[in-house]
């Protein structure tokens, strides 16, 4: 079980990758109001490189669904909407390599996946699919990161999922922050 | 100004990067929530690849604002706290190359700033410092990447900053989502 010890934005507490997604249909606005929410994280030089590729119509959704891998798939197969989450890697203005692309591409993914904790959704990203499938699937030109697939639906039925997923699916425990702070003072 | 077509987060609407930072102490415990926070951030492999170099007593603090670019320093000299985000490049378990650790890196910083944005802080993040001069000053192994110097501080004095700064000193407007939505029912 998760135990905070700060008082933490509550979508921040709730939050977690859960696998057991119902199929019921999600009302294409929620969708939108997710990826406006990923369109105000903070990006460098505002370049805002994040695209979304929004599998919701069947056609679609069954070119994104058929690029994941067994594993994934196998739960992943129940959510009612896919999104792939591309990434400008330059600079629109002058071209020149964006170091920040991936990590602002991040930045979008947060705040879509809190922005659908508070809707009662999950957003689920994984790396587990064929890029280059993808890539060429959808002509995704060199100039953009194929990045995450990000399984959406609303919460679901945990017994039908297989034995190993069952038995992750339960919140992820984190570090203990004196694990992730870098003692300096001593240096 | 910035409009919103959607009832988003609360958090994510009052989020922006402004410069105007208070010279104000800010409770260490302040900062440790939002690390907490931002060690709640998803993850590939629950790897967590984030670390904080937190600089609040002033011996960090001054070696890390000594790393910023003079058009970032003359404003953020005026935050009582930096704090240095690096990724770890290689999984713990296995010593594999983390594709997804600036990714995960930029979810972290992510929740970081929205949970400053609930609590009346302001957590700015900057490229613009030198990389090399804060790996060599804080001994930074390479299996780690320097990425975001973060400058927190409530909010504070307009009047003091340059005019540049003063011109840019608003929420940075966003691409509408019918320009990051690649469309693809066509194809």
């Amino acid at each position: 079980m998760r135990t905070f010890k700060y008082d933490l934005l509550k979508e921040i507490k709730d939050r977690w990758s859960a696998r057991a997604l119902s199929t019921q249909a999600i009302d294409k606005e929620e969708i939108y109001a997710l990826i406006e929410a990923a369109s105000y994280a903070p990006s460098s030089n505002n370049e805002q490189p994040w695209r979304f590729i929004v599998g919701f119509e069947l056609n679609t959704l069954n070119r994104l669904r058929e690029s994941l891998i067994p594993n994934n798939l196998e739960w992943a197969q129940r959510a009612p909407v896919l999104v792939l989450l591309l990434s400008k890697r330059t600079f629109t203005k002058n071209g020149k390599v964006n170091q920040y692309n991936q990590f602002d591409a991040g930045s979008a993914f947060s705040f879509l996946s809190l922005e659908a904790t508070k809707r009662g959704l999950i957003a689920h990203g994984m790396g587990g699919f064929d890029k280059d499938l993808v890539r060429s699937s959808f002509n995704i030109d060199e100039d953009y990161d194929v990045l995450l697939m990000i399984a959406i639906g609303y919460p679901g039925d945990k017994s039908l999922l297989n034995e190993g997923h069952l038995e992750r699916e339960k919140p992820g425990i984190r570090k203990d922050i004196s694990e992730i702070i870098i003692n300096t003072e001593s240096n």
